[in-house]
């Protein structure tokens, strides 16, 4: 096909039909568009947008690259979450046994690592000899047999995405709300789902910080979801310091587990409670948000969530003893103490920092083809409002050297802000709630989100 | 070199430093950096334009990637004209010989016909022999010997250019005023020049038709050429219609040569004084443009600018004869006559028509590598505000076979619009003259623009 003037009209601001993003995909799947001129078009999309229905057959055409999972004629609804990332979101570990503990199947299809955020499926691989790579045929044998899989994107599943994710990264196109729009729903979309939940992070260290980019992308794939039959909900959640107390692979695994047995930290539970309440309204198992929460704190605390995770971790070829005794999971060769270097109030934990220094010490990657420690990180045991000691235990590293310990310690003491007051409020821990009929205010920006943090346990 | 960031920086608004431009300008041309980085960056500075001390960066950059002309130590001015490019503009032809015949030196690097409009290359190969692939040694020996050379952009000069445009010609990234100015000047930054003249086209025809963007274009190449040493002026002409009678290549270059012995077209003549008069006066061989148009005057009538054009050809390998004797030019085998379909006032001769149909008929390209049939074209002897009688001949199409008098029918029927009156008036000629001081407006819009077409002779 000739691409140039497909490429001039969005530049001007113009709007390319349906038929041609499908042909456009198509032939740049096929190899008969070549990079160059994909990336000048994306480029365009960065700086110009995508109408609605644009952004509908963009996706579409993404989806069509490649298959689907399908559950035709199966009554379980089958909902997804999705994340848009950060530091120490283990959320998903936990939630979706959980969800699935409900009756609501989950066909979970998760990324790796990027960046500075961490990767539900990095965090699984953990757990030994836990498989991600499922085929479809695997994972829809899994999901009819025990109404959850924890799966990576399969090669047949929207392999346009795939290229065009990766011709992203290297041209300046990754930051567009249209492009991980798509991006994110086409793979959604192959799922075979009922609805879908979205947990879109702000603050410093989500991906898209501002809460008006937070929300413009919630809606984006909200109307995307409602133009293509998967109704979609999004929550947002603060990500201005890590959820959770541990961050790395194993630490998170573990701790996802310790939530499955009820002991995890108030913020990772007030986060998945929220999820799992809009996974169920959304699945028409309960019609209550009350209703709703009972159920899910009924299957955590009779421990049929903990037990639905011993059944996808046997199912995907992973040691299931891990739930009874995670030090199953790979052990730091070095941990240390980190201590508060003055008497105060935590005025900031900055989770970019903290992500970083993960990847710094081995346990993320700097490229795609790199190998991750999974034992190494951090477990913070404060949040921003406490009061500290001097000397006191604030964090411990896990490194795999001496050298790591000092990496560690170098980003907690950059990350772990200790002064006389709270500078700034901490985010409120999910602040809206966003649907196709608008944005619910759920918490408000100061005093309100200070709650929670102020209960957090201080010690491990 | 790592060109994710630079492009990120550049999207959202950012400036790159000259550094960064130089690196990046050599690790392109140098194969290191790949064209999908390249066009996303291209696209990103379409939207977003480039700060003054980059685009002097960028093409510094790109005359440095390859070889330039140099006359250091001599005393004779050189100064070249570039034109934007437009239908029936055969200008150079008439001009470079005849400035130098007033002693400055035109050392003029010309282009194909590329899209609708004609190209000096192309007309000048209309002459049997001629080769405008000189290499720098030859140029540069030609122009210290006769003044005066006519030639392409050599492989050695601004290879990056070369490179950049194939790239922004299927990247839809070809319209940034920007990159046109970095693209012209690096080649003409490479000719060691004293000065530059612009003709910058404007009106339906041109490449750029609002006045705005013609007079934003010369602004930019005035700033550019004056940060780095070459004093630019720019003349805006009116492109609303084709300048002199023919359009063609073969038919082009016979123009020109009648123009050399003081039979051209008033608007063709009236152009050729306005520009060769700039030229004069920025090489400083006059100080009043009364005395440079007389100088030009005295060139053309003392036939001394036709023995300089004649000196030329047979320096570059052409019949020198053909000034005498234009028939040995390429003739075409099918002639005909096209009268004027009613009674009226021509109200438009719009110049994309025929220049596409130039091209459709073989005397342009559609690719490349086409080859280009120099005999075919049209004779239009009406110009805009003209009173024509119904089955008065009014043009003449010159083509291979019937099939191509067809197209040239088809195309003068839509092109030479005869109604009750001018419904707009054609645009002056020469309007403004843009210097580094600013725009002086040299003829109204409208009224004067009328002057011109009425004095037009009608018949060939």
């Amino acid at each position: 096909m000739i691409v140039g003037p497909l490429i001039e009209r969005k530049r001007d601001g113009g709007a390319l039909t349906a038929e041609e993003w499908s042909a456009l995909i198509a032939d740049y799947t096929g190899g008969r568009v070549p990079d160059y001129q994909m990336s000048a078009l994306l480029m365009a999309v960065c700086l110009r947008g995508l109408e609605r229905h644009e952004l509908a057959a963009l996706t579409d055409a993404m989806v069509a690259s490649g298959q689907r999972l399908s559950f035709e004629g199966w009554a379980v609804p089958r909902v997804d979450k999705h994340s848009t990332g950060g530091v120490g979101d283990k959320v998903s570990l936990v939630l979706s046994p959980l969800v699935a503990a409900c009756g609501v199947a989950v066909p979970m299809m998760s990324g790796r690592g990027l960046g500075h955020t961490g990767g539900t499926l990095d965090k699984l691989e953990a757990i030994p000899g836990f498989r991600t790579d499922l085929s479809l045929v695997e994972a829809k044998a899994q999901v009819l047999k025990i109404g959850c899989v924890l799966m990576g994107q399969t090669p047949e599943i929207a392999p346009a995405d795939r290229r065009l994710y990766a011709l992203r990264d290297v041209t300046g196109t990754v930051e567009a709300i249209p492009l991980i729009a798509a991006s994110i729903m086409s793979k959604k979309l192959a799922e075979g789902l009922t609805a879908l939940v979205l947990d879109v992070k702000r603050g410093s260290g989500a991906f898209l910080p501002p809460l008006d980019q937070a929300l413009e992308l919630a809606r984006t794939m909200i109307a995307l979801g409602a133009d293509r039959g998967c109704p979609t909900v999004a929550l947002v959640t603060a990500m201005d310091r890590p959820l959770g107390r541990a961050c790395g692979n194993a630490l998170e695994t573990e701790e996802a587990i310790l939530a499955l047995r009820g002991e995890g930290p108030p913020d990772l539970m007030e986060v998945t409670y929220a999820l799992g309440t809009e996974m169920l309204l959304a699945a028409g198992v309960e019609r209550t948000a009350a209703r709703a929460r009972k159920k899910l704190e009924n299957a955590l605390g009779s421990g049929l969530a903990a037990e639905k995770f011993e059944q996808v971790i046997e199912a995907q070829g992973g040691n299931p003893k891990v739930v009874e005794d995670p030090s199953v999971l790979p052990q730091a060769q070095a941990v240390e103490v980190y201590l508060a270097p003055r008497t105060g109030v935590i005025s900031r934990v900055e989770p970019r920092a903290i992500g970083r220094a993960i990847v710094a010490m081995g346990g993320g990657r700097q490229r795609v083809e790199d190998a991750v420690d999974p034992s190494v990180g951090f477990v913070i045991t404060v949040k921003p409002g406490a009061k500290v000691l001097e000397g006191e235990p604030i964090a411990s590293v896990f490194a795999r050297d001496e050298a790591g310990v000092k990496l560690g310690f170098d980003a907690l003491h950059r990350a772990i802000v200790v002064g006389d007051r709270l500078s700034e409020h901490p985010l409120p821990l999910v602040s809206h709630r966003v649907t196709r009929e608008g944005v619910e205010e759920l918490a408000r920006e100061s005093g309100v989100g200070r709650r929670e943090p102020a209960k957090t346990t201080r010690r491990r």
